[in-house]
């Protein structure tokens, strides 16, 4: 199969020619072809978006049913929104949940083909390994110190080559061990939902600490005499700024393009952190939307704040897709925001996270040898088609 | 008179000439030149620095003595910390005492002459319309919303063409008008000891906030969500943000370090804010110096809280110097903790703050036409030779 455009998008620039796929992989790039080939002329192609930090999406949670279904609706859906592959991401559960939901996960990575969505490249932890003090929409009892005996029980239900990356708070007893682990393991850490000092940080990051989840929430804000994780991820360099969706109200639009003059698209990436919120275990009231989103069987009822009550059934993507903002919308967002090129996007969509989680020899740019993780989009980074693994997915 | 350098620092970089001084004026910078010069071969020649907000400094205060003579003895010492010209700066008085001091002060400015030391500029007003709620070492009770009858009787006291610079609180009532008449005389505004919102300053701006006094002191923490002074100061790339002095006690040099990455040494001045502590009237603690600075006559008393007392004579400058940092070790401070080079540094210290002020006609750069406002320095910012509109001083 041939794809053309004049606008690949390679880490060498745009390229016109003809994406050569073959067995799911990025075959080659040619200059001319004989035969028949799709004409992408129109369009521009570029890596499938990774989505490192993703508990649910729509029709499927893996935070709050813990299934293999579940990450399999995900998967089948996030291709509709331009992702191409994705870490299921844990919460801070007990441990038991977390045991479960990880054993269901691996069925899912076990059973996975191309024709079934978006590609599953193992599991985010968040947490347990957090501070209560900033535990967001985490739960408080299930906040532990770090541990490498249970980090073990996660390795023996999730599969040790699964787990890609986990999200901890440093400042806990015990990191400074952990985190020397998880680096021997060729895990990657995140610092999120911390109360670290900026000094504490400085100290442990060489042992293996890579960046910040969905930076500046879940830790104090930057004061000039206590810069703590916020000045940390403003500080230093070499070290990622995850952010996630950009909805323009839990981090302000101009709080992201501070960041973005800081690191520029070089030092961050972008993830949805959406839950799936269509299937919420418990009431939850959502003060953004100043809404309560009420379990209720198969359908999710939603209790607005100013009386007005809602019902949608919570398997049709139709009717839960606008719960959360998506990762295609949120990168519209930031286009918007910020003086980004396709390149700076492909950069802290694509690129970036691969690296982040060691994957960049497979996923996160059009070049020979890679999977075939495509999007063909036009200049407002709208979906015309999506491939993953060189197999074309429903829209 | 010719001053010889291979390393004179010009706005086109550096020059190898002969800087030709006439009138206390740069008449040329020459290539070659006929008969005596003063050879500073193995030294830097760069414009001298301009601290457009300085209280007092050793033996002179203009804050706490508010005389003609006390800017007299700042105008003396200065220049031995490599200050050629400057605004000295009142604090947030009585409205009657700032009318004294500006009546003092407008004395000193008419009896200059370059023979007594740095060049006097005319005056900053720091407040009184400030917030109480971040006044610092600014007394609450004179801090009072912005008043164009009261700015009249400064002008009438300091005279109009002195004021040069006025720090103001914009989120007081009557600002917006305040703005625009100060604006309009062509006087310089910085946001300063304020709680103003994000949306204020924005929607302020354009109407004359030129930039931050002190950014990051007297001032909220930046917070993502509740941008403030500080992220204003981070996202405007049109406003400069001042700092005073780099202790690394005041603002942590990581904290200067992000905003020079932001920045960069075009949208930084720098600055002392020094006091000319020596000179207190009331017992005054020093919070990072743990010590009670107690007046007594000519002297001034150090009762440390370990226990320890000292007494020093006021006007002695050797026994006076070390009260603060001067202006000169906080630029060798910042060359410790940011890659600045020598342009970088003269931005900041010569040329930013001249065009801040709109005196860069004539000071701010080695230029044909300009004051021959001239520091001779070793690569390590250690002062060789200071002229001030071409008298050299003594230092």
């Amino acid at each position: 199969m041939y794809l053309y455009s004049e606008r690949i998008y390679t880490p060498q620039g745009f390229k016109t020619g003809y994406i050569e796929v073959e067995d799911g992989k990025i075959k080659n790039i040619l200059e001319d072809v004989d035969g028949e080939f799709i004409d992408y002329k129109d369009y521009i192609i570029v890596p499938g978006f990774i989505d490192v930090h993703i508990h649910g999406w729509a029709t499927g949670s893996f935070w709050y049913e813990g299934t293999k279904e579940s990450i399999e609706n995900m998967s089948k859906e996030l291709v509709k929104i331009g992702v191409t592959s994705f870490l299921p991401t844990s919460g801070t559960d007990s441990v038991e949940t977390i045991n479960n939901h990880l054993l269901q996960g691996r069925k899912a990575i076990e059973n996975y083909s191309p024709e079934k969505g978006a590609d599953i490249l193992g599991f985010h932890l968040e947490g347990p390994f957090i501070n209560k003090e900033f535990k967001g929409m985490q739960r408080e009892e299930y906040c532990l110190n770090p541990s490498i005996k249970i980090l073990e029980e996660f390795f023996e239900s999730g599969g040790k080559e699964n787990i890609k990356l986990i999200t901890l708070a440093p400042e806990l007893d015990g990191s400074l061990e952990f985190i020397k682990y998880v680096n021997r393991e060729g895990i990657q850490i995140s610092i999120g939902h911390s109360a670290a000092e900026f000094e504490e940080i400085k100290e442990l990051k060489d042992y293996g600490l890579g960046g910040f989840t969905h930076t500046f929430s879940g830790m104090r804000g930057f004061h000039h005499r206590r810069l703590g994780v916020a000045g940390a991820a403003m500080y230093f360099d070499d070290m990622y700024a995850e952010f996630a969706k950009q909805t323009g109200m839990t981090v302000k639009p101009e709080a992201f393009a501070i960041m973005y003059k800081i690191k520029g698209p070089e030092g961050i990436f972008l993830t949805s952190d959406c839950t799936g919120l269509a299937h919420v275990k418990e009431p939850f009231h959502h003060y953004i939307r100043e809404c309560t989103f009420v379990p209720d069987g198969d359908y999710l009822k939603l209790e607005y704040d100013n009386g007005k009550v809602d019902r949608i059934y919570k398997y049709d993507y139709d009717m839960v897709k606008d719960l959360e903002l998506s990762y295609l919308k949120s990168v519209q967002n930031v286009v918007k925001n910020v003086d980004a090129s396709i390149g700076d996007i492909v950069k802290m969509t694509a690129e970036n996270p691969a690296k982040y989680i060691d994957v960049y020899d497979k996923k996160g740019s059009i070049e020979k040898g890679k999977d075939a993780d495509l999007l063909v989009i036009d200049g407002l980074w709208n979906l015309q088609d999506v491939y993953v693994k060189g197999v074309k997915q429903e829209i």
